[in-house]
């Protein structure tokens, strides 16, 4: 199949063509006139003239061979004309009307016979009902849209045909042009395979954007955007991603794996760029028009203005493969030399709120020659004395020794600018997120990876202690919340404790102001019966922590019944800001691997601290899965509620960790409890 | 504090006016001039006169009272001016200058200087090193910013001047206005809390936009806001949310609280909606402009265009408070008599890509009196014929009969169309997300909740059947899969089964292909010890199988070694446009509850089983926390890859259910396996 004879062919019929200003038929006829010169003939037995050219009764009436044939008469006479293409050995063919399978039962009987003339004259064919097509390049629009596209490099397809007029009318806006523009449409006969396929091996065609809301043949799919995406990039928009009508599925499995995600990991395996929004998918046009195919991994932010640079580092920081260029010294001190001392030079590189044009290009100088960076993202705002124009001029120029992506802020003053760009093959992203988004998605499928982040400093160990275990329990029981077990000083201790113990499963905990984490250092002992294993088990915790922590000073050990029950871990931080926050998360695994955590900042009322319950992801666990029972949710509001009083009336403790509490249908115990101060 | 003042004063000293146009003194003087009469008084010893006023040396060269000073002089000079100021008993200044606390140390000591000089002379003052204030009511720019804006009902208040130009300028471009405009600058006197209140009770200002790096006094910006918000809408765009330089804590509880959200958690408190990026910021500023402060849940998407709706209907599936409004019979009737047979009804409603303004008009017009619809969101996108400039007016008139919001997708054919939205005070929505985010977001702070979802249709039996275990067995084996344990058929078999094994815990399992969830019909027995209990246990499984399933075939129970490990889930589930998707994640609650899997399309090979195993957010599980042993991780993907390839081998199978597989630091064991057919 040579779709080449689709987007340059020598001649062309152009059947339903008519004078009627207001119709599609005169719409196509026109737009063909407006590009290259190419033998147009007109089918409409009404007339004998159209814009010019003679008009014909049949293509059959054609001496000459035609190329292609562009369709637009109302579907009930498409067969008919469709066979007179075959007769005429026209390879190519649009159909442009609508009322085909999109209409249901009838549309579909007649586009079945549509299938069956092609395959018969074996006519290739794009649509029905569908926009048409443009080449940019030999200059061919075989299309009912008023925009006439610029050259370009991005090849666009698309399945909806008001999405392709959008993207036309928004890209011509902005200056960005397309090699090839097609509307799928029905897809009969030829369907985005095909084109992509075709697209992948169009030289002029550097990237291609497809937007999709169904796809042919996934293996296929897969099998041939793969082979593409090693020479250059895709972009998809898929719509239809939500839940809505999701098919009922009987295995456990099968409910686990929605269609958007299966169609989100078909694309990752073909190294796809997916975005689920008009704007990303136009930024990422923009991306890709301004010639940014490599990743860019290292970027260094040049700015006129505090606030979006600020805006800007928390973005690249939080994105999956850019970071912020650490500049070289050498790169620190030529800038320093050139900039005002206010200046920020350590990256952001902030040339303050009053910089030139001149500054502007002082600083690109320099920074184009460093070596640590990749890319520069080169925001302005527009303030006073802000040359917008002229540091257009200037970012286009530096723009071919490193990639220079502007982001320009604003809107009324920044029209000069934005020309500027438009002429030198540029284009602006309005605003830090809208670069950096589209730069972290070309990285994300190119499997760029980050630096691993510097770590935050260790904990300093003398900034805070834990409290002794005698004044956490008289500040708990202040505040009506109670430390489960008793504390046992001496190991002698164990024998009166165990003559008034019924016979119960016992836990045993070091307690020390100097020991933190008790699991780590094999301070605790489960499931203990009797006083033999209680005796037994205390020599083991006191040796394990003396050896640990040799110089650790112990209170004791704590005795307590084992509780049944899920681990829940209520606790508070004391913000410098807010004050107490409290938290509030599922115990154990949950909290330490998945951070499945609900904050509220005191004073936290019963309501609040119920709706923090039920924030966290794992609630259902606590709610009961599979007909299981619910603990009790609200003697966990209580302890939160309680807490939240605890940390306003005692504003020297700094953090409080009650780890586990145990909580169960009936109640909820609080089984640990470390306050820091 | 009388901040009325600030806004409104009879007369301004401007101290450090200048005659030279590049110079912020210049700026400012003139654009006061271009506002409303005021006494201005121009301070500069070096000019008798500035812009035709006369000029003094000093304020207390002023006969007449001065309400407000705004000081531009460097800052070495502006602690002298002030003490004049005082002495002049100038009850307000604003001090642009920089040079104070954002230069460190000497900034510092300067600042604490001009902190005591207003504390002495009882000065309110605003900055230093900001840009001004705008009242656009009063008709007052008492900044230097280039922009004049529109009078409007938003106030903006921004610890960026930066930021805050770049506002001004977008939204003078839209035609957005605003009420007050005040750029913060270092706070040293007054600070945003003061503004906020101020703005909070100014009955000019139904809506406050704040741009946040950060907090004065946490508490009462709690108390403050939450007061503010019960009567007008509060829209904070916080910077400086990155994990960067957090501050490394000691408890558990303190690392689970980064400072980004526990500012999330206080506005939730106070119901702030906040942003994390300018594009929203500013889209929220459109919803407000266009007046729109109550919530619509039920929502009409009118459209020419099917692309485009697919997506927003998507977007509103997936929002925390829009629902797809349902449209009641008798407005679907009156749709259907004026609509062409072609077009959708049921919302969205798809008027076609060839719908005149005539069309929209008649659909609105039918729209706006259904009391199901809370408000429309008419998408236009700029096909041939497409009157989008007589759209935007039609659209202007019924929006005030109920929310019309316009989402006209497109840029060089909507222009007029745009004049028109500015010309009637309203702005359109670039994108469907733009809007239908932005609505969102104002949803989610008045707790609209969304209605229930209608569930997906149960489970259709006769679907799907389970294979035979000999079947599933043989097909397991033949990818080199074992199913744990032996399968007896009778209870006498199990006594031949127990002379043979040595003393270990086992479990036992109902097999029937009628019984998919074992443990619910009590089908499983763990922990067994002998012959005794396995035949007490096989009739207790047997007993209440034929209870729930009378009809069921049992096939038999399973016998299995308890197995040691973590329980993780491997399935499989036939898509109809990708083939098998390979399913992996962590059994048991975690699955159920978090629904924390990874997918993969077959075949996956062992590399892609390793990215899928770590793709999980509880990979960290598996990895062993604390020290904890990691399980074998290339075991797991050893059988990931195998039932890829077993998967492609067996069409016919449409769903695999191994779950749970029991996997340990040695090995990983298949404990269950369904097939689905």
């Amino acid at each position: 199949m040579d779709l080449n004879k689709f987007f340059n062919p020598k001649s062309i019929a152009v059947i339903g063509a008519t004078i009627d200003k207001n119709k599609v038929g005169y719409a196509i006829l026109f737009n063909l006139l407006r590009g290259e010169k190419r033998n147009l003939y007109p089918i409409n037995p009404a007339h004998q003239e159209i814009l010019d050219l003679p008009c014909y009764r049949s293509v059959l009436d054609i001496k000459n061979p035609v190329e292609l044939a562009i369709i637009i008469v109302k579907a009930e006479f498409v067969l008919s004309v469709l066979i007179e293409c075959g007769q005429k050995k026209i390879p190519n063919a649009i159909v442009i009307s609508s009322g085909f399978k999109e209409l249901g039962k009838n549309g579909e009987n007649l586009e079945e016979k549509l299938k069956q003339i092609c395959k018969k004259y074996k006519i290739s064919l794009l649509g029905p009902n569908c926009l048409g097509i443009i080449d940019s390049l030999s200059d061919l629009n075989a299309s009912f849209a008023i925009q006439k596209p610029f050259r370009g490099h991005i090849g666009f397809l698309s399945q909806s045909g008001a999405l392709g007029t959008a993207m036309l009318d928004w890209t011509n806006n902005k200056g960005i042009g397309f090699s090839k523009f097609i509307s799928l449409g029905n897809e009969a006969v030829l369907s985005e395979l095909d084109f992509l396929e075709f697209l992948g091996n169009d030289p002029d065609t550097k990237a291609i954007f497809l937007y999709l809301e169904k796809i042919t043949d996934g293996e296929k799919f897969i099998k041939i955007t793969k082979k593409i995406t090693a020479k250059k990039p895709i972009v998809v928009l898929k719509a239809g991603r939500s839940v809505r009508g999701l098919k009922a599925v009987m295995s456990h499995t099968g409910s686990l794996a929605p269609q958007d995600s299966i169609f989100e990991t078909a694309c990752k395996k073909s190294k796809i760029i997916t975005t689920d929004s008009l704007h990303s998918f136009f930024n990422l046009a923009k991306l890709f028009h301004i010639r940014t195919f490599k990743p860019l991994r290292q970027i260094a932010i040049l700015t006129n203005g505090g606030g979006p640079s600020v805006i800007a580092t928390d973005l690249i920081d939080l994105s999956k493969t850019l970071e912020i260029a650490k500049i070289s010294n050498k790169t620190l001190k030529e800038l320093k030399k050139i900039l005002p001392p206010a200046a920020a030079i350590n990256n952001p590189i902030d040339i303050l709120g009053d910089a030139s044009a001149t500054r502007y290009e002082e600083a690109l100088k320099i920074l184009v020659k460093e070596k640590n960076i990749d890319g520069i993202l080169l925001i302005l705002t527009p303030q006073f004395m802000t040359e917008s124009e002229k540091i257009a001029e200037i970012l286009t120029s530096y723009a071919k020794q490193k990639p220079v992506i502007p982001v320009f802020i604003g809107g009324e003053s920044l029209e000069n600018a934005q020309k500027v760009f438009r002429k030198k093959g540029l284009v602006n992203f309005d605003f830090p997120k809208d670069a950096i988004e589209s730069l972290d998605a070309l990285g994300a499928v190119k499997l760029i990876k980050k630096k691993k982040p510097i770590p935050a400093k260790s904990p300093d160990k003398t900034e805070l202690k834990m409290m002794k275990i005698s004044q956490t329990t008289k500040i708990l029981n202040d505040f009506n919340l109670k430390l489960e077990g008793q504390l046992i000083r001496k190991k002698k201790d164990l024998n009166k404790l165990f003559k008034t113990k019924k016979e119960q499963l016992l836990a045993m905990k070091i307690i020390s102001q100097n020991i933190i984490h008790k699991t780590d250092i094999r301070g605790v002992k489960l499931n203990i019966k009797n006083l033999t294993e209680a005796e037994k088990s205390w020599d083991l915790i006191i040796k394990s922590a003396k050896k640990k922590y040799p110089k650790a000073k112990i209170e004791g050990v704590l005795i307590q019944q084992m509780a049944n029950g899920k681990e829940i871990i209520i606790g508070m931080k004391r913000d410098q800001v807010f004050g107490p926050v409290i938290i509030f998360g599922l115990g154990g695994m949950f909290v330490e691997a998945l951070k499945d955590i609900a904050l509220g900042i005191a004073p936290v009322n019963q309501n609040e601290a119920l709706k923090m319950i039920g924030e966290i992801k794992g609630f259902n666990i606590l709610k009961g899965l599979r007909g299981e029972k619910s603990v009790n949710l609200s003697k966990i509001a209580d302890i939160i509620v309680k807490l939240s009083k605890l940390s306003l009336a005692h504003p020297e403790i700094k953090e409080i960790d009650l780890n586990p509490v145990i909580v169960n249908e009936k109640t909820a115990h609080i089984v640990d409890a470390r306050f820091m101060v």
